[in-house]
């Protein structure tokens, strides 16, 4: 089996890239290890930047997007409970962000994926790179217990956090940034009425919360929580109450309860893997980089990964150039590191962190103080929640 | 002894205080430890908001100032040895801050003291405050040995962070809030012309340095520096060494060296103390606060805190109304914690903390680099830079 381009992993990193490869006439397979049904399944992020709207609407992907996606020209943050708004749109010139479910753009580019042509090999078990700093790379797996070989040009690694590309550039290559943050997320999805028409993220005495959505009658809340929560010690009418005391009395008086069908904890953490190529290995998304949820950065950090990396392949195959390849590292990790920066600073100003004094508690107070009443301040937050443009 | 305001401290929040209530008709005594050779003679800030400018005009004290201060429109940072600049005039419509020492300031303050009847008792040991808590608080002191005592209706300490003012105020009622910074600043003053016609604010692998100026043929240079460091390991030759390797070739080439005639080091603080009035006792300045100097903005803060106390007397003594009083330590303090917010910021993006893992350094230069293509951050820098407004 032969190839241009082997992409490892059928999340958003690898599905976006091999539908920008078929545009370009390029070929690629990409091999996910689980089945279509777990890949659609997984709750993820549900905030899409303008750039990544983009990128549906170029790729003709879009027209469900148009149709059910959520426009927030603005957003809200809240202290103590008392929240205000921040007008993105006004603020950027126009710039909004569009609430559409992970697993909304995955259904989209699956969908698509036959039709045109884009090869996925489902349950390929026991992936390996072989060759990556040779001219000829090679990817093996076992699907139902045969062995199989991929011969390419490349490999894109878009195999998550936890994948085996970035595992297989050597030690002494790679360096590795990490932040781990002393608490974890506690989220719930409900059918109920959002409780508000735009995000509101809040900083209260008890830790943060998230008031989210993913459709007009489809509710996503967040609490911060201790890593060592257990989920059978939080019933949703124990959620509810949390979210309604941390929300403050104005949003809560608008939050509609109901049972959730989806609850889970995760951790947060920022991660950083540099490079981000290794011979012929590329990563992209999560694969080399993680940010903690607030700001929603993690899907639109993989769109921008790919249309860099799509550019550059398309400059060697069309121009036999090697520049676009080359300066591929550094061109995403510099909009990747803005990201992670935002995404850092966006969690420390929200959160209430174990190990917090007054001092920090205060100066949390008079940076959402200073930004309710700067308009610049304003247009920082807003620049970089819509998505800073891709150089 | 009677007057109507107590004033502990002749430095810039005393001196500034007592020049207002002056040109409103207010009587105040100032009283200070030290003699005035010793005041005038601290080397301390040296770069004046324009609201500090401002006073000083309105107290028709400018004439030095206009004819000597520089005035900046603009400032740089550098991230290892590359320079961009703030233009800071341009990002804010206009605003400058104006290089201006403290010792000048003073000079400027205690001329016209004479001349215009502001009252300053030199020398006043073993300070007491007395009554604070009723409606006829006193000042006690000793004057060459003979017991002084002094009636009044209001007591506003300005004596600095180990002053006495701050201690009189019970346990009970006064909350700190801390943070003390794991290094220090080196600080030389030398007769050569600076570096540069603007300030350089120096991020370096080796830590921080500061280009700064008194003159044009006045320099003034600090690198961060161990707390345990001492000041005869560190020999003009190897300060002036050290200065240009943080500054970075462009800057260096420029740097002429000369011999200092003031050396020393500094420790770095933020402190805020809470409330800031107690009974008939009002703190202004370093007795209610400290920030870190980077960013200069220590005298600024004494400057808009005796300007809104000034306002809150005069209100007290012409309209018989005491919201102004009332209001007095809320307000100061939004301003106060906004500016200790920004001190704790640029000393945070500039410095090299000795905990400081690879993730931190990667988002600190994520940040200049955030900084160095973001109009709107900018807009930011420059507008806390030059000093917020006096709300």
């Amino acid at each position: 089996m032969k190839t241009q381009v082997a992409i490892i992993g059928a999340g958003p990193a690898g599905m976006f890239l091999a539908h920008m490869l078929r545009t370009e006439g390029i070929d690629s397979v990409v091999l996910e290890r689980r089945d279509r049904d777990y890949v659609e399944g997984r709750v993820r992020a549900g905030v899409l930047e303008q750039i990544a709207v983009d990128v549906m609407r170029k790729l003709g992907l879009a027209d469900r997007l148009d149709r059910e996606g959520l426009v927030h020209g603005g957003t809200n943050l809240s202290l103590d409970g008392e929240i205000f708004h921040i007008d993105m749109e006004k603020l950027t010139g126009g710039s909004t962000v569009t609430v559409y479910g992970q697993q909304e753009v995955m259904f989209d580019l699956f969908e698509a994926a036959g039709p045109r042509g884009v090869n996925i090999v489902w349950n390929a078990d026991n992936v390996s790179l072989h060759g990556l700093d040779s001219d000829k790379p090679s990817v093996r797996w076992t699907e139902e217990g045969a062995q199989k070989e991929l011969q390419c040009d490349f490999v894109v690694g878009c195999d998550g956090f936890h994948g085996v590309s970035r595992q297989s550039i050597p030690d002494t290559v790679l360096r590795n940034f990490e932040r781990v943050y002393p608490f974890g997320w506690l989220g719930i999805l409900a059918d109920v009425p959002p409780c508000n028409d735009e995000l509101i993220y809040a900083n209260h005495e008890r830790g943060f919360a998230l008031a989210s959505m993913r459709s007009p009658t489809r509710s996503r809340y967040y609490i911060q929580c201790a890593l060592d929560d257990r989920l059978e010690d939080w019933s949703d009418d124990r959620v509810w109450d949390e979210v309604c005391l941390r929300l403050g009395p104005t949003a809560a008086a608008k939050v509609v309860r109901g049972p959730s069908f989806e609850k889970s904890i995760a951790p947060l953490r920022s991660f950083v893997a540099e490079p981000m190529r290794w011979g012929r290995l590329f990563l992209a998304g999560d694969a080399a980089h993680i940010v903690p949820p607030t700001g929603a950065k993690g899907l639109n950090l993989a769109v921008s990964d790919v249309t860099y990396l799509s550019e550059a392949l398309v400059e060697h195959y069309r121009e036999r150039s090697a520049a676009g390849l080359d300066n591929y590292s550094a061109r995403a990790l510099a909009r990747v590191w803005k990201a992670e920066r935002f995404s850092w600073w966006f969690t420390s100003i929200t959160h209430r962190f174990p190990n917090m004094d007054g001092f920090d508690r205060r100066i949390q107070m008079a940076e959402l103080d200073y930004i309710r009443g700067s308009e610049n301040a304003q247009r920082v937050l807003a620049e970089n929640y819509v998505g800073l443009p891709l150089d």
